[in-house]
């Protein structure tokens, strides 16, 4: 929708989502949909009132059916359509007559079988347009607003969920009721699961929105084919980051097959994924690769909220899960610091003589005979400066009749992670459902539990580390860039013209007109030079004779360019010749390739990588959204397999790292003064000599 | 253990973990692990006497204790020792007299305190070598059989497991403590389960070849620390890699701080975590990094056994799930191959008009409404010529009582794996417990059912299409390089004889005596030659004047000869000369680097990089164990980072991978044949332009 009818469109979607009356338009106890629909409401006692329509009117569960939604006089606010696709467009000008925010359309049969069903979806979606009436799918399973205990959702669900914070959106309904039932299983309480099905109406964007401003929701958990609208995407999954509420991906298309199997069953147009990767860096998105993932990234952050400190101090009472989890770690990224002196010295004082203070910290099978252990060992290791969190492992009892000695591990265990004072997750060893009984005897202690075991424990927490250090981080100012160069610049000069006056460092390279004038140029240079022609006309100069390498002395200069001329023109007859570029030689120093383009869904983006090989054969790039800052350069960097190149090699100087990052701004800045047209902005190579930065050559593409 | 006695040994170990009677030594009813052994032995229903020892005798769990084993006078084939380290020695030497095989030790601190731990566990395993006992432990919780009902294990067990297939090896107790818990929730049933502990005596090694001539041991699934014996524990891979039974490996020590942490913990010296995965890649060992991939994986092959050929057929009900498991599948390396077009029209023909006849396969929510569609489905999709295992996504029901319309889905999916005649097992969509019910009613329908959930399911196929790739190759026949060079080559031209006479292409390269020689040696070679000094006192040719490159013609090459001599007899007055080489000049090809190493736990390996950058500074190379053959070398190649370079790249030919793989089997050979005190042998590089292959410069590195 247009922004400027956003908030009208907020309100619409707040009615919807919030509904104090629903029609359920299509009721009849021959259909397994509205049955399952009815029956949700009933089991999750919906407090307002609701509607059953059907043309023919009658009774339907005992209860008095309408023929439309006209017909009921009162005001509803939401309805969940189960009629034939032919009587879609009569039913939602129903709709709309009687004031309904937004209608729930669970057919099939749309956008996602092609050409005919897309324009079929279009009418429905024209209707709805015109009737002023929101629509969620076609091609959804409906939604849950668990919050305010309304269920338009047509399959089974098991009961309300407690202890609520997560929030689903999902393209795919399936998906969403697969997360659903893991969540049940794992004790993770969801506040709304959306299926946004073929969204010919609402997308995800609008639903991360209206999640945004609901406060029972801490994260949000997205199950994603494609973004339909990436701006809208960026702005919501911007705004969540301002709220504090992690938007938590789970995107397929990774993979060539799943691109093409998205388009066989839903009709989307999947994205590249490495550009999706830079969206997520930007906005600090946690993105996972599977469904247990998924629910386990959202639970853990909208439970344990943004850490301090990134370190991890990991407590466990077996050697070798110990060493388990530190190969865990070390793959997830997530630092598990040594610790200080003082705390190995409190440690040593606190434990038995057969356990070694280190991080992680094994109190070994001593603790089971004495479980005040645990209690010191976790406050004294959360206190050392460079901790952020804590994990301790340990399986929750499952049943309390059975909780024995487990209730005075679970007492010490809380009491630790209080004295620690800092953010402290107790961690099942393996994956294993999470009872009831154990959700309650972990919050009798004061323990946040967490059965997802140590490998998706770890990976989850490597996550919160991730998005707390962007949350931690002061908010990015980048340069508004906006476009403001009229003329295209083509061709080498233009284009490094451009990039100086961008301030991109640019080898020195003017154009000669004459052979005087280029032997007074290379007098400027101590050492060798280059000449090149220049004419728009020739693109490829050394198959024209048009470069000339290592040329030393002014005898030497003077022929050369005189040559070069004769040769070129014999050459390139018709060609348009400005003249000779001439340019110091330059010999040693690391070449890079930095380059722009303008990704049809998510806007310009910037590559760097190692020159020649690397980036030509082995595609060794690092990939951000544009504008970037310093940082994000110095942090691409990291990301090259070929990075230990910038430290230096077969002595060559290491690469003045601060100094290129801002090179490499810069040209990000040049490419986006250049404005939508752009399709790419080349600079290859920018040669980098320890401080001395310069792009040797450049090129643009544009989009006609 | 020596080899000569390993059959009285393996007798010993048989009686041991197969005992007909035990001692409990040290049984007291104030000791909880003594409580926990007889309690273990009483659930489980040990069938043969367990005997009380107490040195005061006296009724313990209501049954008279004798006073050591001499005294109780009938055969004892195992024992469990609890008593304190003091009392060991006596305890051992009484087990000695009374014809006790075997004896697991519980106590901890021995070894894996350091020092003074390592010589009291020493003293204690001479006492047993003394007296003939075989030794579990120390510092372990001992072994289960479950297959024989006898539980030697002083922690709570549950109960015994069934359809039991899995056998557990542990270095950890703790760990194994785990892996059963895990089994227990998803349903896998252990054969065995021992503890290694320390070591002192029975290690990984032993268990693994004990295990392998159980029958109901279909797969073995192993945590260690360190390979203590990396010859034995080959040995015992490539026995149960012979009899068919998969070895599941999770070795902790990938990271540097796990690797710190088991020495802080155990006492093992962790190996180089590389060279291990080169061992796993050459027996065809699944190596895994979680608790739950290990189970999973190692249960999965049990169940499953070796495949025909390596294509998945993935069948759901979701896209979106279907989209996920094809990312995952491309993650972990499983194919999942195009469906031919008479499978194609097959299942179009079979399924409604919304859904696409594609691999994966979503039959979508039709399914719901016509079960008998995925009889269809299944059987017309494993008929696929390239499917080699069929995965149907679908949650088993949890209960009987509940099972309702589940029943049937399970009778048509079992039907359409029958009629499928490939191997099939129905997948959880996530990870979920397995109830007894799950597994009976998925039994009922003959159907491999795992709770693993797509991501550890799809992971634990690519182990089990890995491991049956293996398991499918014909036996590979190396060549036998038993060491046969007396003399020990060092030096350039030394080195590259020795790789010439064993078959490697080495670059021309005799020393010449005399200018005229040098040229007339110069002559051979179409195109300008090399010079190099030949002498053994100068390792640093170029900065002795000492090489020469480029050299064109008769007269450049003799002066240049001659001009050299001068050169380095000045640079160098006291060193012993040979003469100089005369190489033809080589300026296009792609560098390689081959080098060998011999690994302190694991014996000779080879690795095989690009030259230059990719080997120097980024460390992008492929590790075998030697000795190899050109299949393995086609396959390093494929591992390298830079692989691609190898296809060609700016006009360079591509490499012949088949000529150059034969070069690099012929370096390996090389290496063994100078037997055990080389520590390295160089080839850098080797040069190949084409089908040139030719080894340009070669080095060694000696023991001393």
């Amino acid at each position: 929708m247009s922004s400027e009818s956003a908030s009208a469109g907020q309100g619409a979607l707040n009615r919807f989502f919030k509904p104090r009356s629903i029609a359920l338009v299509g009721a009849t106890e021959k259909s397994l949909w509205s049955n399952m629909a009815y029956d949700n409401l009933q089991r999750f006692g919906f407090a307002g009132p609701v509607h059953l329509i059907n043309p023919k009117g009658g009774i339907i569960y005992k209860r008095q059916a309408a023929a439309s939604c006209t017909a009921v006089g009162e005001p509803i606010d939401a309805a969940l359509l189960m009629v034939p696709e032919a009587a879609l467009a009569d039913a939602i000008a129903d709709l709309g007559r009687a004031g309904i925010s937004g209608a729930v359309v669970l057919s099939s049969g749309f956008a996602e079988l092609g050409a005919s069903g897309a324009q079929r979806q279009q009418r429905i979606t024209e209707a709805a347009r015109a009737a002023g009436v929101r629509l969620l799918g076609p091609n959804c399973l409906g939604y849950v607003n668990f919050t305010s205990a309304s269920p338009l959702w047509t399959t089974q669900l098991r009961r309300p969920m407690e202890d609520r914070s997560v929030a689903v959106v999902s393209q795919s309904g399936a998906t969403a009721g697969q997360l659903a039932q893991f969540a049940y299983q794992q004790r993770v309480g969801f506040t709304h699961m959306i299926s946004t099905g073929n969204e010919a109406d609402i997308d995800i964007a609008d639903a991360i929105e209206f999640l945004i401003g609901e406060d029972e929701v801490r994260s949000i958990a997205v199950f994603m084919e494609t973004a339909r609208r990436p701006a809208a995407f960026i702005r919501a999954v911007a705004r969540a980051k301002a709220a504090g509420k992690p938007v938590v991906v789970l995107k397929v298309g990774t993979s060539e097959a799943a691109a093409k199997a998205a388009q066989a069953h839903t009709g989307s147009l999947v994205g590249d994924d490495k550009v999706f990767g830079a969206v997520c860096r930007r906005w600090g998105i946690p993105r996972v690769h599977t469904m247990e993932d998924l629910v386990g990234v959202a639970d853990l952050i909208a439970r344990v909220g943004p850490l301090k400190a990134d370190g991890l101090a990991l407590v466990g009472m077996s050697g070798g899960m110990c060493e388990i989890a530190v190969d865990q770690a070390e793959r997830d990224g997530v630092p598990i610091p040594e610790l200080q002196k003082e705390t190995l010295a409190r440690l040593r004082a606190a434990l038995p003589e057969f356990a070694t203070p280190s991080n992680p910290l094994d109190v070994t099978g001593g603790a089971m005979l004495k479980p005040e252990l645990l209690e010191t060992a976790l406050g004294e290791i959360a206190r050392d400066p460079g901790v952020g969190i804590v994990v301790h492992l340990f399986d929750a009892p499952a049943k309390i009749e059975n909780v024995g000695i487990g209730r005075v591990f679970l007492k010490h265990i809380g009491a630790g992670f209080a004295a620690g004072g800092k953010p402290a997750v107790m961690l099942s060893h393996n994956y294993m459902p999470v009872s009831g009984d154990a959700r309650t005897l972990a919050e009798e202690a004061g323990i946040i539990y967490s059965g997802a075991g140590l490998s998706h424990g770890i990976a989850a927490i490597g996550h919160l580390i991730a998005w707390s250090r962007v949350q931690r981080a002061a908010p990015r100012a980048y340069a508004q860039a906006s476009p403001k160069v009229v003329l295209r610049p083509v061709g080498e000069r233009a284009v490094l013209g451009h990039l100086a006056t961008s301030g991109v460092p640019v080898i020195p390279g003017p154009i000669t007109r004459s052979a005087d004038e280029a032997v007074a140029e290379a007098a400027k240079h101590a050492g060798a030079v280059v000449l090149k022609i220049a004419s728009a006309d020739i693109p490829h100069k050394t198959e024209a004779g048009g470069v000339a390498l290592n040329i030393r002395g002014a005898d030497a200069v003077g022929a050369a360019w005189v040559q070069m001329m004769d040769r070129v023109r014999a050459a390139k007859p018709g060609a348009h010749i400005d003249g000779i570029i001439v340019s110091p030689m330059r010999s040693e120093g690391v070449e890079l390739f930095v380059g722009t383009m303008r990704d049809p869904q998510w806007g310009p983006v910037i590559a760097v990588g190692l020159g020649g090989v690397f980036v030509e054969a082995l595609k060794d790039t690092s990939l951000r959204v544009l504008p970037i800052d310093e940082s994000d350069v110095l942090e691409m960097f990291t990301e090259l397999r070929g990075s230990a190149l910038l430290d230096g090699f077969r002595g060559s100087p290491a690469v003045d790292r601060q100094a290129t990052a801002a090179a490499v701004v810069a040209i990000g800045n040049a490419a986006l003064a250049l404005g939508e047209e752009l399709v790419s902005l080349e600079v290859n190579p920018l040669l980098v000599a320890g401080s001395r930065v310069e792009a040797l050559d450049g090129l643009t593409i544009w989009a006609d």
